[in-house]
């Protein structure tokens, strides 16, 4: 069941964007379209509403909308559902609706302002106590975008005193040392949870060096996260990392705050993932110089992959 | 009509607190009476689902059954509604169903994050076309709680572009020359807008006295924020001061961060306005330390405005 | 010696300004004079070259001076230095140099964005070496202005393993439970420090039935806070309070971030204690409304004072 | 003179480290060697004393002696000194005495905590008047390190009011709009500044291309800089991108924030820039899996320039 589906989840779950039609309104067909795309290029899950998904953007009644959608588009899939709120009873109500459709999780990002350890904890504590037993979580560790830094041990009190805790969405920056702390702590002795990482893929190949189970994190071509992912659990880095600096040029592009949705969402419209590119307010528009950059970092990218003769998509 | 309530607003729209049992759930039998203990207390007017509000700890149909009750209570008290969200599309159906409800306007806090002067602007701007033209929008400049910084310029330029824009709670710290440069604009030629000041009323008389129509902040004791203003409009301003002095060793008091709230829920519930104390997660208890510090302050409250010939009530 | 002195302090350590000629240069005779004025007024000791002594405005070499006079003029008066510094070597200069002149010791703030439990236990473990195993330290809790949180354990981990803090400048808002919290732990068995107050002594009756040992802040009125701990080492808590509330509607004032230091010390030049009020860039000046609540206040102060009988200044 | 060569400068002005020996004096034969390195890889100028250059961390008389043996070792090669402080006045000091030594400019980073515009611009105005009309400013814009954001309103205004600023420190993140904006504004009518760039060239074509004039980062290989910006200005753009890219996945971990600090340190010192990679604290330390990764990344990165005929060193 859904905690074992956490706690030893590997490969790629994608951070999923949310499509819109072009005067702003759900899009559901395309959401239909993108949860095929996302499971062609072979992602073992899904994360939706995470803050690349906008979920900010969406009232609760959307977000439930949405939600039922991808699960029902999802099949087998496992998705997490990301619940983050300013109030735990708007967490605790998108909680238990997403579990009774049937997510496998839910993900939760430290409200801002967070500052002691007895605080980071202390929230993570109560949103545990608020959603009840039977939610596994997602802890969304993102410093640059959240404010809130997670020091090593309070990651280890999380997990050692929080048993629904069963996932560490891993975006420190920097980062690896804390893969190579947490996993040492488990060798002896603490219990394991799955460490995905974020960051958008930028650091993949080193993180699944020092013991990531795989990413969650967004990116358009979820292909070379998946792939990275394999070759590296394959024993094959040297390939792995030839795969991931063909796409690091246009990855770099995709990871600036803000911009880099806009960009991902034109890749993912232009790949057909999603009808339109449009994000919600306030979103930042490409101008015509960032569509001409993307587009030549794109097709830099099509000979780097045919030049390591890898497929081109 | 609405935007006129808001626009020539004068005298104290008291920030209510919103009652919850002792289990967590809204108390609307305390509404009820809350509405009625702020009216007789000479309110002109209230403030709900703001920060002191706990809106944040509420889910949106929570927010609207509250949000009708008050409306229902109050009557021809006008009510503001706090639809801050950090989305303009939860933003968008609070407003909209309040203003159904019977509301006379909105207040809008700044969502964190925001610094330029055009990034503040925009975000006034994005939100009025969200709500439309028929809603009006009180502006929260709080920078001590939202980390957002307005700008004399900033201010101005929202007040004469956006023209929903109908009354500032004027809550900087320091924030006297604000009301003071905002005052001279007007007299330059800029329209008026209401200028309600906040901050637990710990600066009232020099607000007054800088040319604000009133308070809009929370207290325990409204009754000090009505007379307080009634006396600087009738030219008393010793008096004013006396009555203000009085209250201030417990004013500061509340008025601390966090804490503030807990001894406000205290003291109305020990007045009989609200049932319990009870606030949601997360949020400090009172200590017995505290509680014996808030009934020493009270008793000398009562003393001191004895002393003055003032009704202790 | 001086780790005695500061570890039993009692009383209150005004937070001196630094009197600057109306051209912006040290002004040294008014050093002298304000020396005076302190010890004249029963302070304990003096602080100086804390934050609101502008210390970031000077240079080392004039931090230095500064700090000669100030020693030669204190004589028996016990002088803590603040050497806050963005790096620890600076701060290794400073402090050597001011005990090497006579300090009793030195004070440290936290570098910004500091978060984690182990990075501000980090920071002063750090310090502590750089200074060395002789130099007494105080350190400096306040979040307001500094954007650092300390929690109640970090500050016991603070204590427990760094001998030479032998004093807290307890700013904290609310943070009126912390005290509480160490003096239990205190009497639970842990060493004891001194806890000297903050925050312009805005609660400074509340702090010293905590068990603070007194004050070391700002306030153009020192003899209050001398007086009010007085009295309630006296165990005339009532006194002390009607004192205190007595000064609190100007103490309110002066305690206005940036525009109090205005405040403070156009006090202090009128009471002749500095020949200038002249403070350096950036620097906030008082208005002419300013000036004008600023003397009502006063008026009204000693008004009260007669009241209550005691002396005016 | 100076204002001609910064106004005009092209280009890169690395962004030096500060060598220290294993003990953490300062190493000025280090300096030396490191100003050679620099400028055999082609470096235009320096700047010294930026953040990476440890600047916080030294006392002034460190920075002096520093900043006097880079001076002399530079010779012809012009030399900008990060004048960054806490207040106006060691500001002065540092940015007079380097003018003195030689240097082309100064570097000045806003203060933290500056918020609005007025704010922005008003730091700039007086830290412009404290130096005076003889020194050449660099303005740097770095929002993710300092937390200030300027709008691209605001640094016209800086431009078009303070004569003195002679170049833009560019490293906002997305900051690709900004250039274009500036570049937009001087082609209608605008004097022209010099805008070099930073955040470890992440984006140095993409910011060619947009009318940057170079960069102003560090990067233990300041050859691909130059490089870059060499086939950028010949009109090969692909060139200059296909070593972009051969440097990519090492410039990626340099470029992490605290540890990338190390990094660098550890290459150049590998390159025999600087004897020893020591940083002063507080600073992390690579672990011998950072070292492990260093290592791949550098043969992987041979093997990628060898592959498209570049030179390897």
């Amino acid at each position: 069941m859904s905690f074992k589906t956490i706690n030893t989840a590997r490969g790629v779950f994608v951070i999923a964007v949310t499509p819109f039609t072009q005067d702003g309104a759900l899009d559901l067909d395309s959401t239909d379209r993108m949860v095929d795309f996302y499971r062609a290029r072979g992602a073992t899950g899904l994360t939706i509403l995470g803050m690349m998904g906008e979920a900010p953007k969406m009232t609760q009644a959307e977000a439930q909308t949405f939600t039922a959608r991808v699960l029902k588009a999802a099949g087998d899939m496992p998705v997490i559902v990301g619940v983050s709120a300013p109030g735990f009873a708007a967490m605790r109500e998108l909680g238990h609706a997403s579990m009774e459709l049937g997510a496998a999780g839910v993900m939760i990002a430290p409200t801002p302002g967070l500052r002691t350890d007895d605080q980071v904890f202390g929230y993570y504590r109560n949103a545990a106590d608020e959603l009840g037993r039977d939610i596994p979580i997602v802890v969304q560790d993102y410093p640059l975008a959240l404010g809130v830094t997670f020091s090593t041990p309070v990651l280890g009190r999380i997990i050692e005193e929080i048993p629904q805790v069963a996932m560490l969405k891993h975006e420190d920056w920097p980062g690896l040392a804390k893969i190579t702390a947490l996993r040492k702590a488990e060798a002896a002795g603490r219990r394991r949870i799955a460490i995905l990482t974020g960051n958008g893929a930028m650091f993949l190949p080193e993180e699944m060096a020092r013991g990531a189970d795989g990413a969650m994190t967004g990116f358009a071509y979820p292909e070379m996260m998946v792939e990275v992912c394999d070759l590296m659990n394959a024993g094959k880095p040297d390939d792995a990392r030839d795969l991931f600096d063909a796409y690091l040029p246009y990855a770099r592009f995709e990871q600036q705050p803000g911009l880099g949705l806009a960009a991902r969402k034109y890749v993912l419209a232009k790949r057909g993932a999603i009808a339109s590119a449009t994000a919600r307010r306030p979103a930042p528009a490409l101008s015509k110089e960032d569509i001409a950059e993307i587009e030549l970092l794109l097709t830099r990218q099509s000979r780097a992959l045919e030049r390591i003769g890898a497929a081109v998509d």
